[in-house]
């Protein structure tokens, strides 16, 4: 006879890109305490990275991520998810329209990192958000977090070509470039007067992977993966408490 | 106007346990050439650790993991996975039926083993096997490796034991404590007089991640990565030759 622990189903909208997905679901691991398998979080993760460029389409007024978007939440609602989570910054531009199409809930990125920042620093003053030009034209972490940052800086051109640039660099696995790049806009950034960073596109953690820059930055990711595990194992979702049993 | 290259779906059957899963992951990233997330291949990961040992069970006859490995293979096919690969070597015990229970091609972990065999070395003078004692049990590797290794080695009781331990301490995230159990069971084989050593549990690569013993050995895991990532790309499986465009 075996107990198996109950824990709520996680379903991850991922694959943009790939390498993000993975540091999603290594920060996932880290964040729980497990004996062995079974005590781990469940997930089913939707690992697509054929949906088109999210930055690139919003800049062009383009919808071409939508459908693609819809079709891999609906399967993850499909295979039981009972919370979905977006390892992108940049897919919350359609955030509200997935939210409204599916009957599963989906957390927001920025709703994790405001109760990251809450619990961690209580408030922030100058905050500098290093994303791609699709979350800054859509202001994804504005209104989210009006209430834990006094200021979010968004980077001047020069800073924000180094973070596109980085960006890419790790799509295509070029990772020390990647790190050169967000090491050299998050130096930038600090020097101009930023209290701390937020890393605002799942690629830049991977980029700053190993730098001491991280120990000034908010990981979106890394919230979001402590969130998703939190209501997993408290099973906020109103699950049975007594835990099942396989004779 | 974006081209997005054509790539067959592999649907994951994961989870056992998750830190394996991610390291499965990574060699799928690691094999696959790419200059942007589109070019990456396409996944659905069931990775869901409450699947009940899977080496507890052979061993006491047992087919508490049959049901839940079947759900797994079948949200899979329902998600529209073109090929099933299970980076578990010990739920292969339960390939045969799952194969025969699933309109979806599935990867033997075996088979793959061969392929990197045959290609690397062309055939394996004397071939330790590391791997759970269902593993053994089963026979999983014996018949399909005929072919390519002239004798598989199998630990004997000091070793295995050393074998569990550390495949136990990565399933409870103890990594150094696995590195070091794995690495003295992979000397004491290789003093005995193996040539090689087949990493044949997927937690064995990533206790001997970093060590020199990945040299001599066969990593079972990546071996099946790059059968998945050749099939998804090659479009063995009769898709469309042309790449789709999304206007």
């Amino acid at each position: 006879m075996m107990s198996i622990p109950r824990r709520a189903l996680i379903g991850v909208l991922g694959g943009m890109g790939p390498a993000a997905t993975i540091d999603f679901m290594i920060k996932m691991l880290k964040a729980t305490t497990a004996a062995n398998d079974q005590e781990h979080v469940p997930m089913i993760v939707h690992d697509v990275p054929q949906i088109p460029d999210r930055s690139t389409a919003i800049q062009n007024n383009s919808d071409e991520p939508w459908l693609p978007l819809l079709a891999g939440a609906l399967m993850l609602e499909r295979a039981g998810a009972e919370l979905i989570a977006i390892p992108c910054n940049t897919a919350h531009h359609w955030y509200e329209r997935l939210a409204r199409s599916t009957n599963v809930e989906i957390v927001h990125i920025a709703d994790a990192v405001n109760w990251s920042i809450k619990t961690r620093f209580r408030r922030i003053n100058r905050l500098a958000l290093m994303a791609t030009r699709g979350t800054i034209q859509t202001a994804i972490y504005g209104e989210r977090l009006a209430d834990v940052v006094d200021q979010l800086i968004i980077p001047d051109v020069s800073i924000q070509n180094l973070i596109d640039q980085s960006i890419g660099a790790v799509k295509s696995g070029a990772r020390p470039l990647a790190a050169m790049l967000a090491g050299d806009a998050a130096g930038r950034l600090l020097d101009a007067g930023a209290d701390a960073l937020l890393l605002a596109c799942t690629e830049l953690p991977v980029a700053l992977e190993g730098s001491h820059y991280l120990g000034r930055s908010i990981d979106a990711t890394d919230a979001l993966a402590h969130h998703c595990v939190r209501t997993s194992i408290s099973r906020l979702l109103g699950r049975q408490e007594a835990p099942s049993t396989i004779v």
